[in-house]
């Protein structure tokens, strides 16, 4: 089997990492194409289990160097899962799912980490509006951490293709000149939280589209990073917070 | 002026890019040395500005390609400051300054980012555990958009040694096993908020300090990324939140 370097326009990816490639075989087995393990790995119970999830399900495992080398030449790296992007649908409206919204996110290394994020707080259904960042890309599954294998990921072509699609999620987007600040929002579901890119945010004809919130902070900064916008952001309209405010009032 | 790779344990560091180095002058100029400029930085507002402040503060600005050769080879970058560490003591308990205490974290991007989140919400005095990265690595300094020059940054041998100097802070270590969910922690000021490592978390012998507190998330995920677990606590500690809860209450 060769293996070549990830292509944006193919149909596999790779979890690259111990961690990554067992949340791929526990969540999404049939994904699954292959599994590399490096004869440098440490036998022991990591790799046992990984080995028995790969014979549960089928998936070969193969030991060898040489996909360490074309996939991951920095090293620190021993085992590979093989797995078809298998792109789906976001659960909808009348499934009551709630929507991550990222409109051209720059970094892939964000996108995982705000995946993981999202998965955490229990927000299953995340949109990437291209022209940005690959959610497929091995960067953003180790990012990651494997939670897009627990995920629902969907790429669109703008964000109107993505409306055209859920047109009657509530939309909040965040925005730094948005009215409603965070603390004030009231998160209707199901809704959809819509972030832009890293350098920019959101474009301007966002303020006048579902309920822009802003997350309020000092002016001895620009912004916030982008995965720590989203995860406030998430955590304050997961129904973690929602205990909270049950608590407090 | 011979410029030299970073060391841990020189006197000065570098801020690396234009808006780092604009932060440098707008909020600590008279811990730099010296700007310098690449010739290939686009003569724009920006750059006049940068000028303009270096002229007021009697700061050399130098036009070179050595030192960006040195610093920064991947390029992207059009403006460096050279900068002394200038390490103070914290605001203490008499002064009513919240901390954040970071345990050994081992990334300075990381490190960069949670110290842009700590200015963003007003925690401007943060201590760095050692062993750990360094908060004075360019890389943090790049991460924190410039916000380090906004904030006092002291590193302690251990965690002990800030106790000593900082004995009366109440203390909220932030770890996975805590009994007190995030929204239900009422922060009593002045206060720390303690972080572990990237890895591990904190130490489980802080079980025993202060009031532990959780970040509640699923179980899908073994844990959240650190600068997006410590924006989510800096947000609920700060005030802005306590402004949420005395608007629902």
């Amino acid at each position: 089997v060769k293996i070549q370097r990830y292509k944006r326009d193919g149909d596999v990816s790779y979890s690259l990492g111990m961690a990554p490639t067992m949340e791929l075989l526990l969540a999404r087995p049939y994904l699954a194409e292959r599994v590399f393990v490096s004869a440098e790995a440490a036998r022991g119970e990591a790799l046992a289990r990984l080995e028995g999830l790969c014979a549960a399900h089928g998936v070969p495992v193969e030991v060898g160097e040489k996909p360490f080398h074309v996939l991951s030449p920095k090293g620190n790296c021993f085992a590979i899962g093989v797995f078809r992007k298998g792109e789906t649908a976001l659960r909808g409206f009348a499934d009551g799912a709630n929507h991550v919204v990222l409109v051209s996110p720059q970094d892939a290394g964000n996108v995982g980490t705000i995946l993981r994020t999202a998965v955490g707080f229990g927000f299953l259904d995340v949109a990437v509006v291209l022209p940005g960042a690959d959610p497929f890309d091995p960067k953003t599954v180790r990012a990651s951490m494997g939670a897009i294998f627990r995920a629902r990921v969907r790429r669109y072509e703008s964000f109107e293709a993505y409306r055209r699609e859920h047109p009657s999620h509530n939309l909040y987007p965040f925005m730094l000149g948005a009215h409603t600040p965070l603390h004030e929002a009231s998160f209707d579901p199901p809704f959809a939280l819509a972030f832009g890119n890293e350098a920019s945010g959101l474009p301007p004809a966002f303020a006048g589209v579902g309920t822009p919130v802003v997350i309020p902070h000092a002016g001895d900064i620009d912004s916030l990073n982008l995965p720590v916008a989203c995860g406030i952001a998430l955590y304050a309209a997961s129904s973690y917070a929602k205990l909270s405010r049950q608590a407090v009032s």
